[in-house]
Protein backbone atom coordinates (compact mmCIF):
# COMPACT_ATOMS: atom_id res chain seq x y z
CA UNK A 1 0.00 0.00 0.00
CA UNK A 2 1.50 3.49 -0.51
CA UNK A 3 0.80 6.34 2.09
CA UNK A 4 -1.48 9.60 1.41
CA UNK A 5 -0.40 12.93 3.58
CA UNK A 6 -2.83 15.53 3.70
CA UNK A 7 -2.79 19.29 5.41
CA UNK A 8 -5.51 19.45 7.54
CA UNK A 9 -7.14 23.17 7.02
CA UNK A 10 -7.81 24.46 3.82
CA UNK A 11 -8.08 20.82 2.52
CA UNK A 12 -10.57 19.04 4.88
CA UNK A 13 -11.91 21.58 7.02
CA UNK A 14 -12.04 25.23 7.03
CA UNK A 15 -9.16 27.80 8.73
CA UNK A 16 -10.03 27.52 12.23
CA UNK A 17 -7.94 30.44 13.09
CA UNK A 18 -10.48 32.50 10.59
CA UNK A 19 -13.38 30.86 12.34
CA UNK A 20 -12.73 32.31 15.42
CA UNK A 21 -12.17 35.77 13.86
CA UNK A 22 -15.68 35.41 12.26
CA UNK A 23 -16.81 34.90 15.47
CA UNK A 24 -15.42 37.41 18.14
CA UNK A 25 -14.97 39.79 15.14
CA UNK A 26 -11.40 40.22 15.89
CA UNK A 27 -9.68 40.83 11.62
CA UNK A 28 -6.40 40.54 12.95
CA UNK A 29 -6.64 36.84 13.10
CA UNK A 30 -7.42 36.52 9.72
CA UNK A 31 -3.64 35.74 8.61
CA UNK A 32 -2.96 32.34 8.06
CA UNK A 33 -0.49 30.15 6.82
CA UNK A 34 -1.40 31.15 2.82
CA UNK A 35 -0.51 34.43 3.97
CA UNK A 36 2.58 34.42 5.90
CA UNK A 37 5.88 32.13 5.51
CA UNK A 38 6.85 32.51 9.23
CA UNK A 39 4.74 30.05 11.34
CA UNK A 40 6.50 31.28 14.16
CA UNK A 41 5.53 34.30 13.20
CA UNK A 42 2.19 33.58 12.79
CA UNK A 43 1.77 32.01 16.15
CA UNK A 44 3.50 34.85 18.04
CA UNK A 45 0.74 37.03 16.12
CA UNK A 46 -1.89 35.25 17.35
CA UNK A 47 -1.09 34.24 20.55
CA UNK A 48 -0.45 37.73 21.60
CA UNK A 49 -4.10 38.76 19.94
CA UNK A 50 -5.63 35.92 22.23
CA UNK A 51 -4.09 37.32 25.18
CA UNK A 52 -4.76 40.46 24.85
CA UNK A 53 -8.64 39.68 23.99
CA UNK A 54 -8.06 37.10 26.97
CA UNK A 55 -9.47 34.24 24.85
CA UNK A 56 -9.04 31.12 26.69
CA UNK A 57 -9.91 27.89 25.64
CA UNK A 58 -13.32 27.32 26.87
CA UNK A 59 -14.20 30.23 24.80
CA UNK A 60 -11.85 29.01 22.08
CA UNK A 61 -13.52 25.29 22.17
CA UNK A 62 -16.73 27.03 21.78
CA UNK A 63 -16.67 29.09 19.10
CA UNK A 64 -15.48 25.72 17.15
CA UNK A 65 -17.57 23.50 18.31
CA UNK A 66 -20.04 23.94 15.23
CA UNK A 67 -17.32 24.25 12.77
CA UNK A 68 -17.98 21.20 10.09
CA UNK A 69 -15.35 19.34 7.53
CA UNK A 70 -15.70 21.19 4.21
CA UNK A 71 -18.36 19.52 1.88
CA UNK A 72 -17.15 16.46 0.27
CA UNK A 73 -14.52 15.61 2.83
CA UNK A 74 -15.88 12.71 4.65
CA UNK A 75 -16.59 10.50 1.28
CA UNK A 76 -13.25 11.65 -0.52
CA UNK A 77 -11.68 10.27 3.40
CA UNK A 78 -13.63 7.33 3.83
CA UNK A 79 -12.74 6.42 -0.06
CA UNK A 80 -8.87 7.88 0.69
CA UNK A 81 -8.88 5.07 4.24
CA UNK A 82 -9.80 2.20 2.30
CA UNK A 83 -6.95 2.34 -0.54
CA UNK A 84 -4.42 4.33 1.18
CA UNK A 85 -2.95 4.63 4.49
CA UNK A 86 -3.84 8.40 5.47
CA UNK A 87 -1.93 10.67 7.48
CA UNK A 88 -3.15 14.16 8.26
CA UNK A 89 0.02 16.63 8.85
CA UNK A 90 -0.75 19.89 10.22
CA UNK A 91 0.35 22.78 12.19
CA UNK A 92 -2.56 22.74 14.06
CA UNK A 93 -2.85 21.93 17.68
CA UNK A 94 -4.43 18.86 19.16
CA UNK A 95 -6.51 20.92 21.63
CA UNK A 96 -8.43 23.12 18.71
CA UNK A 97 -9.47 19.81 17.02
CA UNK A 98 -10.67 17.71 19.53
CA UNK A 99 -13.82 17.96 17.95
CA UNK A 100 -13.48 18.19 14.43
CA UNK A 101 -11.00 15.10 14.64
CA UNK A 102 -13.93 13.13 15.87
CA UNK A 103 -16.29 14.79 13.26
CA UNK A 104 -13.66 13.45 10.85
CA UNK A 105 -13.76 9.88 12.37
CA UNK A 106 -10.71 9.51 14.37
CA UNK A 107 -7.81 9.98 11.84
CA UNK A 108 -4.75 9.68 12.44
CA UNK A 109 -3.34 13.32 12.71
CA UNK A 110 0.22 14.85 13.20
CA UNK A 111 0.51 18.15 14.66
CA UNK A 112 1.18 19.93 17.58
CA UNK A 113 0.20 20.95 21.49
CA UNK A 114 -0.77 23.81 22.93
CA UNK A 115 0.49 24.75 26.31
CA UNK A 116 -3.11 25.60 28.49
CA UNK A 117 -2.45 27.08 32.22
CA UNK A 118 -5.15 25.32 34.86
CA UNK A 119 -7.40 28.09 34.44
CA UNK A 120 -7.79 27.21 30.80
CA UNK A 121 -5.50 30.17 29.15
CA UNK A 122 -3.59 29.95 26.55
CA UNK A 123 0.18 30.06 27.41
CA UNK A 124 1.87 29.12 24.71
CA UNK A 125 2.80 26.19 22.13
CA UNK A 126 5.02 23.38 21.69
CA UNK A 127 6.36 22.78 17.73
CA UNK A 128 6.41 18.57 18.16
CA UNK A 129 9.45 19.33 15.88
CA UNK A 130 10.54 21.94 13.09
CA UNK A 131 9.97 21.15 9.63
CA UNK A 132 7.52 18.50 11.53
CA UNK A 133 5.63 17.74 8.06
CA UNK A 134 8.91 16.98 5.74
CA UNK A 135 10.30 14.78 8.87
CA UNK A 136 7.11 12.55 8.58
CA UNK A 137 7.20 12.09 4.94
CA UNK A 138 11.11 11.30 5.19
CA UNK A 139 10.12 8.72 8.08
CA UNK A 140 7.49 6.89 6.25
CA UNK A 141 10.01 6.43 3.45
CA UNK A 142 12.33 5.13 5.40
CA UNK A 143 9.43 2.56 6.81
CA UNK A 144 10.09 1.83 2.83
CA UNK A 145 6.47 2.99 1.80
CA UNK A 146 6.04 5.94 -1.31
CA UNK A 147 4.80 8.70 -0.14
CA UNK A 148 1.69 11.04 -2.20
CA UNK A 149 1.32 14.35 0.03
CA UNK A 150 -1.30 16.98 -0.89
CA UNK A 151 -1.71 21.00 0.84
CA UNK A 152 -2.35 24.16 0.01
CA UNK A 153 0.11 26.69 2.10
CA UNK A 154 3.75 27.88 2.83
CA UNK A 155 3.89 25.29 5.75
CA UNK A 156 3.29 22.64 3.21
CA UNK A 157 5.97 23.02 0.49
CA UNK A 158 8.86 21.04 1.83
CA UNK A 159 6.30 18.23 2.34
CA UNK A 160 5.27 18.27 -1.07
CA UNK A 161 8.87 18.28 -2.00
CA UNK A 162 10.01 15.44 -0.49
CA UNK A 163 7.14 13.42 -1.05
CA UNK A 164 7.08 10.88 -4.00
CA UNK A 165 4.58 12.70 -5.90
CA UNK A 166 2.97 16.09 -4.40
CA UNK A 167 0.02 17.59 -5.40
CA UNK A 168 -1.33 21.71 -4.92
CA UNK A 169 -5.07 21.37 -3.36
CA UNK A 170 -6.75 24.59 -3.96
CA UNK A 171 -3.47 26.56 -3.58
CA UNK A 172 -3.39 30.71 -3.65
CA UNK A 173 -2.35 32.43 -7.15
CA UNK A 174 0.91 33.11 -5.20
CA UNK A 175 1.47 29.49 -4.11
CA UNK A 176 0.97 28.07 -7.77
CA UNK A 177 3.57 30.90 -9.10
CA UNK A 178 6.16 30.14 -6.47
CA UNK A 179 5.90 26.41 -6.72
CA UNK A 180 4.83 25.80 -10.12
CA UNK A 181 6.41 22.09 -10.61
CA UNK A 182 3.32 20.55 -8.60
CA UNK A 183 0.05 19.39 -10.22
CA UNK A 184 -2.61 21.49 -9.02
CA UNK A 185 -6.23 19.55 -7.78
CA UNK A 186 -9.09 22.63 -7.02
CA UNK A 187 -11.48 19.42 -6.16
CA UNK A 188 -11.54 16.28 -4.01
CA UNK A 189 -12.59 14.48 -7.46
CA UNK A 190 -9.13 15.90 -8.96
CA UNK A 191 -7.23 14.91 -6.46
CA UNK A 192 -8.34 11.70 -6.13
CA UNK A 193 -7.31 10.82 -9.81
CA UNK A 194 -4.32 12.61 -9.31
CA UNK A 195 -3.34 9.80 -6.27
CA UNK A 196 -4.82 7.15 -8.31
CA UNK A 197 -2.67 7.36 -11.27
CA UNK A 198 0.20 8.36 -9.00
CA UNK A 199 -0.30 4.66 -6.78
CA UNK A 200 1.28 1.55 -7.72
CA UNK A 201 -1.45 -0.06 -6.19
CA UNK A 202 -4.52 0.32 -8.64
CA UNK A 203 -6.49 1.93 -6.27
CA UNK A 204 -10.51 1.49 -7.74
CA UNK A 205 -11.92 5.14 -9.06
CA UNK A 206 -13.41 7.55 -6.68
CA UNK A 207 -17.01 9.10 -7.42
CA UNK A 208 -17.66 11.48 -4.67
CA UNK A 209 -19.72 14.69 -5.03
CA UNK A 210 -17.58 17.42 -6.99
CA UNK A 211 -16.21 19.92 -4.34
CA UNK A 212 -14.08 23.12 -4.89
CA UNK A 213 -13.71 25.48 -2.59
CA UNK A 214 -15.80 28.59 -2.31
CA UNK B 1 -1.37 12.27 22.03
CA UNK B 2 0.37 9.24 22.22
CA UNK B 3 0.45 6.78 19.43
CA UNK B 4 -0.24 2.61 20.39
CA UNK B 5 1.29 0.27 17.98
CA UNK B 6 -0.97 -3.42 17.99
CA UNK B 7 -0.06 -6.54 16.68
CA UNK B 8 -2.76 -7.84 14.32
CA UNK B 9 -3.15 -11.60 14.75
CA UNK B 10 -3.49 -12.87 18.03
CA UNK B 11 -5.10 -9.87 19.61
CA UNK B 12 -7.39 -8.37 17.49
CA UNK B 13 -8.06 -10.94 14.66
CA UNK B 14 -7.45 -14.99 15.00
CA UNK B 15 -4.15 -16.28 13.61
CA UNK B 16 -5.11 -16.38 9.48
CA UNK B 17 -2.51 -19.10 8.85
CA UNK B 18 -4.53 -21.21 11.64
CA UNK B 19 -7.63 -20.29 9.57
CA UNK B 20 -6.29 -21.78 6.18
CA UNK B 21 -4.91 -24.83 8.19
CA UNK B 22 -8.60 -25.61 9.64
CA UNK B 23 -9.90 -24.84 5.94
CA UNK B 24 -7.46 -27.42 3.94
CA UNK B 25 -7.12 -29.85 6.94
CA UNK B 26 -3.18 -29.10 6.42
CA UNK B 27 -2.27 -29.39 9.65
CA UNK B 28 1.56 -28.24 8.72
CA UNK B 29 0.29 -24.98 8.60
CA UNK B 30 -0.50 -24.59 12.17
CA UNK B 31 2.83 -23.49 13.31
CA UNK B 32 2.79 -19.35 14.01
CA UNK B 33 5.26 -16.75 15.17
CA UNK B 34 4.27 -18.44 19.15
CA UNK B 35 5.99 -21.16 17.77
CA UNK B 36 9.21 -20.41 15.74
CA UNK B 37 10.98 -17.45 16.51
CA UNK B 38 12.49 -17.10 13.06
CA UNK B 39 9.87 -15.88 10.90
CA UNK B 40 12.11 -16.41 7.62
CA UNK B 41 12.29 -19.87 8.32
CA UNK B 42 8.45 -20.15 9.30
CA UNK B 43 7.55 -18.42 5.87
CA UNK B 44 9.30 -20.78 4.12
CA UNK B 45 7.70 -23.35 5.59
CA UNK B 46 4.65 -22.36 4.77
CA UNK B 47 5.16 -21.14 1.45
CA UNK B 48 6.70 -24.82 0.33
CA UNK B 49 3.31 -26.39 1.92
CA UNK B 50 1.57 -23.91 -0.61
CA UNK B 51 3.17 -24.71 -3.38
CA UNK B 52 3.41 -28.27 -2.62
CA UNK B 53 -0.88 -28.40 -2.12
CA UNK B 54 -1.59 -25.65 -5.49
CA UNK B 55 -2.96 -23.43 -3.11
CA UNK B 56 -3.49 -20.03 -4.77
CA UNK B 57 -4.62 -16.67 -3.78
CA UNK B 58 -7.93 -17.27 -4.79
CA UNK B 59 -8.37 -19.92 -2.67
CA UNK B 60 -6.67 -18.40 0.29
CA UNK B 61 -8.86 -15.48 -0.05
CA UNK B 62 -11.87 -17.41 -0.10
CA UNK B 63 -11.16 -19.37 3.31
CA UNK B 64 -10.35 -15.81 4.22
CA UNK B 65 -13.04 -13.98 3.42
CA UNK B 66 -15.58 -15.27 6.56
CA UNK B 67 -13.40 -14.74 9.17
CA UNK B 68 -14.32 -11.96 11.84
CA UNK B 69 -12.43 -9.73 14.19
CA UNK B 70 -11.87 -11.28 17.48
CA UNK B 71 -15.16 -10.64 19.88
CA UNK B 72 -14.72 -7.43 21.26
CA UNK B 73 -11.93 -5.96 19.04
CA UNK B 74 -13.99 -3.40 17.52
CA UNK B 75 -15.67 -1.73 20.17
CA UNK B 76 -11.79 -1.43 21.91
CA UNK B 77 -10.34 -0.43 18.54
CA UNK B 78 -12.90 2.10 18.92
CA UNK B 79 -12.26 3.46 21.90
CA UNK B 80 -8.47 3.53 20.91
CA UNK B 81 -8.73 5.62 17.91
CA UNK B 82 -10.48 8.19 19.77
CA UNK B 83 -8.13 9.02 22.37
CA UNK B 84 -4.76 7.71 20.78
CA UNK B 85 -3.22 7.42 17.39
CA UNK B 86 -3.32 3.51 16.39
CA UNK B 87 -1.03 1.72 14.27
CA UNK B 88 -1.23 -2.12 13.93
CA UNK B 89 2.08 -3.18 13.05
CA UNK B 90 1.94 -6.82 11.66
CA UNK B 91 3.82 -9.57 10.05
CA UNK B 92 1.44 -10.52 7.72
CA UNK B 93 0.62 -9.23 4.28
CA UNK B 94 -2.11 -6.80 2.61
CA UNK B 95 -3.08 -9.51 -0.03
CA UNK B 96 -3.93 -11.27 2.91
CA UNK B 97 -6.03 -9.03 5.06
CA UNK B 98 -8.15 -6.89 2.31
CA UNK B 99 -11.29 -8.14 3.59
CA UNK B 100 -10.04 -7.94 7.25
CA UNK B 101 -8.82 -4.52 7.34
CA UNK B 102 -12.24 -3.12 6.16
CA UNK B 103 -14.40 -5.17 8.86
CA UNK B 104 -11.45 -3.03 11.05
CA UNK B 105 -12.97 0.25 9.56
CA UNK B 106 -9.66 0.62 7.87
CA UNK B 107 -7.54 1.31 10.08
CA UNK B 108 -3.68 1.79 9.41
CA UNK B 109 -1.69 -1.23 9.34
CA UNK B 110 1.92 -1.72 8.11
CA UNK B 111 2.61 -5.31 7.44
CA UNK B 112 4.33 -6.99 4.34
CA UNK B 113 3.53 -7.46 0.39
CA UNK B 114 3.38 -10.94 -1.21
CA UNK B 115 5.05 -11.77 -4.68
CA UNK B 116 1.64 -12.67 -6.72
CA UNK B 117 1.97 -14.36 -10.20
CA UNK B 118 -0.42 -13.65 -13.18
CA UNK B 119 -1.90 -16.53 -12.19
CA UNK B 120 -2.91 -15.47 -8.91
CA UNK B 121 -0.20 -18.25 -7.45
CA UNK B 122 2.47 -16.90 -4.56
CA UNK B 123 5.91 -16.76 -5.42
CA UNK B 124 7.54 -15.41 -2.38
CA UNK B 125 7.40 -12.29 -0.13
CA UNK B 126 8.73 -9.31 0.26
CA UNK B 127 9.46 -8.16 4.04
CA UNK B 128 9.13 -4.48 4.17
CA UNK B 129 12.32 -3.86 6.26
CA UNK B 130 13.97 -6.01 8.56
CA UNK B 131 12.65 -5.86 12.15
CA UNK B 132 10.17 -3.64 10.98
CA UNK B 133 8.05 -3.34 14.36
CA UNK B 134 11.02 -2.19 16.10
CA UNK B 135 12.17 0.14 13.14
CA UNK B 136 8.64 1.82 12.84
CA UNK B 137 8.46 2.43 17.15
CA UNK B 138 11.80 4.41 16.92
CA UNK B 139 10.54 6.23 14.02
CA UNK B 140 6.99 7.31 15.63
CA UNK B 141 9.51 8.23 18.40
CA UNK B 142 11.73 10.40 16.45
CA UNK B 143 8.61 12.29 15.11
CA UNK B 144 8.16 13.12 19.24
CA UNK B 145 5.75 10.56 20.44
CA UNK B 146 5.45 8.50 23.57
CA UNK B 147 5.21 5.15 22.54
CA UNK B 148 2.23 2.05 23.51
CA UNK B 149 2.47 -0.99 22.35
CA UNK B 150 0.74 -4.78 22.69
CA UNK B 151 1.55 -7.79 20.63
CA UNK B 152 1.69 -11.87 21.99
CA UNK B 153 4.49 -13.39 20.05
CA UNK B 154 8.21 -13.61 19.41
CA UNK B 155 8.08 -10.99 16.55
CA UNK B 156 6.24 -8.25 18.59
CA UNK B 157 9.80 -8.59 21.57
CA UNK B 158 11.35 -6.02 19.84
CA UNK B 159 8.76 -3.82 19.69
CA UNK B 160 7.54 -4.17 23.11
CA UNK B 161 11.26 -3.87 24.36
CA UNK B 162 11.52 -0.39 22.55
CA UNK B 163 8.19 1.32 23.04
CA UNK B 164 7.89 3.45 25.83
CA UNK B 165 5.35 0.97 27.85
CA UNK B 166 4.93 -2.67 25.89
CA UNK B 167 2.63 -5.04 27.37
CA UNK B 168 1.96 -8.46 26.58
CA UNK B 169 -1.44 -9.24 25.26
CA UNK B 170 -3.01 -13.21 25.88
CA UNK B 171 0.94 -14.57 25.49
CA UNK B 172 1.95 -18.11 25.58
CA UNK B 173 3.86 -19.28 28.73
CA UNK B 174 6.98 -19.52 26.79
CA UNK B 175 6.81 -16.03 25.83
CA UNK B 176 5.43 -14.93 29.31
CA UNK B 177 8.30 -16.13 31.16
CA UNK B 178 11.39 -15.61 28.65
CA UNK B 179 10.03 -12.04 28.57
CA UNK B 180 8.60 -11.63 32.13
CA UNK B 181 9.73 -8.08 32.16
CA UNK B 182 6.37 -6.60 30.79
CA UNK B 183 3.11 -6.42 31.73
CA UNK B 184 0.50 -9.18 30.91
CA UNK B 185 -3.21 -8.26 29.61
CA UNK B 186 -5.98 -11.50 29.16
CA UNK B 187 -8.86 -8.54 28.24
CA UNK B 188 -9.16 -5.80 26.11
CA UNK B 189 -10.55 -4.09 29.13
CA UNK B 190 -7.08 -4.47 31.34
CA UNK B 191 -5.00 -3.49 27.92
CA UNK B 192 -7.30 -0.63 27.94
CA UNK B 193 -6.68 0.47 31.22
CA UNK B 194 -2.52 -0.33 31.17
CA UNK B 195 -2.45 1.98 28.19
CA UNK B 196 -4.76 4.54 30.22
CA UNK B 197 -2.11 4.13 32.79
CA UNK B 198 0.79 4.67 30.97
CA UNK B 199 -0.53 7.67 28.40
CA UNK B 200 0.03 11.49 29.61
CA UNK B 201 -3.16 12.10 28.33
CA UNK B 202 -5.71 11.50 30.57
CA UNK B 203 -7.92 9.16 28.65
CA UNK B 204 -11.46 8.43 29.68
CA UNK B 205 -12.38 4.68 30.87
CA UNK B 206 -13.34 2.31 28.23
CA UNK B 207 -15.95 0.11 29.41
CA UNK B 208 -16.27 -2.77 26.68
CA UNK B 209 -17.70 -6.27 27.00
CA UNK B 210 -14.78 -8.29 28.22
CA UNK B 211 -12.71 -10.79 26.07
CA UNK B 212 -10.79 -13.22 27.19
CA UNK B 213 -9.28 -15.71 24.34
CA UNK B 214 -10.59 -18.26 23.93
Amino acid sequence: MDICCLDLEGVLIPEMWIKIADQTGIDDLRLTTRDLSSYDELMRHRLSIVERHNLDMKHIRDMLKDVEPLAGALPFLKWLHRHFLVFILSDTFYEFITDMRRKLNDPIILCHHLEISAHDQIKGYRLRQPDSKRVAVHAFQKLGYRVLASGDSYNDVTMLQSADTGVWYCPSEEMRRKQPQFQVATTYQQLADIFRAASRCHPPAFSGPMHARA
